[in-house]
């Protein structure tokens, strides 16, 4: 039975410092809620409008009228639980010897998820965003993320300082960058990604060690256009992880 | 000054159906307009809140509140413009000779947005889409292309009819697909993306000649989990253009 304060909680967590304050957020869908639980994050509550099983949790039933109030989707799924948010502090030292990505700024929560989605499809463990990055726990964002969000650790802290601790090789992209298809890339290190608007933030240009492009083609093509966020980490993404 | 009739008009447009009875679409942003009206796309009227000129056009004033109502963006921009919807009839021809990519239903106007920016990226001149696919004048599709509708030619057509037109190879991504970092890539060709929910359809898998695979990082990680569509297009074109 949902309260009305269980409404106004749940519809709340749309909104980042709500979910700061109550320490959870939003999951909606069997699938995905399933997928939390086994990687080991912690559901507070889940309701469901139909039969719904989840080991050690008891699910509360909603009317499809209550679900309608509570979903942050425009089609609600049968299922939405709560989710107690995780802690992730950064150990700088886990960032060595693997490669890993870093979001200066990246504000649309499609974006962000579709940047944690492909992370988890090439093996990259560690998301660090500067503190005006969207959410990774935004409604928006979790569902994009299409269960990643389980596997992939996404952390908030000062980005510049933490790339400071960062031993390996830091990329980032740039007109002036070496064509992606001929650099010589390492095994580890960190690929900074820029905001939609503005790229990369002038601190954080300073501490990249290795300046990358992504060749439009024909090669000598007008280059005043540029790619979508998610569309170019995707691609130098898939190029770090070529056979050489 | 805007009437009524003005107004209902210009906010029925995020439909297909008033965009087709009207012939009209919606852009927004004096960037993007005057990218269009350059790339020879007629503009039949356009309303600004602040002065503005573009060759051959006269600009009608509107008040702040009233950009507010005929906006289709939660932000509105100070210049919204009518454009005449382009005549683009397929010529199967036109496809010989030179990459191409076709869509079969893919829904999300974000992901059909990128994947028309990403196009003209990688000089894809044609996006062929079956015709349960999103409208490519759909304003938000429209404004997620930055402009790059203006360039790469979008049709609408039955799309197994039309990849039985094609010459050169018909690609697609599969499970059970060759590796893309070692399939012999060939300079022309259509590559075929499925829709965000069910992939390819069954009857256009059938004209399908050669099938490829985006490998995940390990290469023997759990492949139960996909990438987004637009994504993947992106790694997709990347391996096309990259040089062999």
């Amino acid at each position: 039975m949902l309260t009305k304060a269980d409404i106004q909680l749940i519809r709340s967590l749309s909104d980042r410092r709500a979910r700061q304050e109550s320490g959870l957020f939003v999951v909606e869908g069997m699938k995905l809620a399933a997928e939390l639980a086994a990687s080991g994050m912690r559901i507070r509550r889940i309701f469901a409008t139909e039969a719904c099983s989840l080991p050690g949790i008891a699910c509360e039933r909603v009317a499809p009228r209550e679900m309608e109030r509570i979903s942050h989707l425009k089609t609600p799924s049968p299922v939405l639980a709560l989710v107690e948010l995780p802690r992730r502090d950064l150990d700088p030292a886990t960032l060595s010897g693997c490669l890993s990505l870093a979001l200066d700024g990246v504000q649309d929560p499609g974006n962000l998820g579709t940047i944690i989605r492909l992370a988890d499809w090439f093996g990259i463990r560690d998301i660090v965003c500067s503190e005006n990055s969207a959410d990774c726990f935004n409604p928006k964002v979790v569902q994009a993320t299409m269960g990643a969000i389980s596997r992939v650790r996404v952390h908030y802290t000062n980005l510049e300082e933490a790339l400071k601790g960062v031993r390996g090789p830091v990329y980032g992209t740039f007109l002036e960058g070496e064509n992606i298809h001929s650099a010589a890339l390492s095994a580890d290190g960190i690929i900074v990604m820029g905001s939609e608007g503005r790229g990369v933030s002038p601190g954080v240009e300073r501490l990249i060690t290795r300046k990358l492009f992504i060749p439009p083609w024909p090669a000598d093509a007008a280059t005043s256009e540029s790619l979508n966020v998610a569309t170019a980490t995707a691609i130098i993404c898939s190029e770090f992880r070529r056979p050489r």
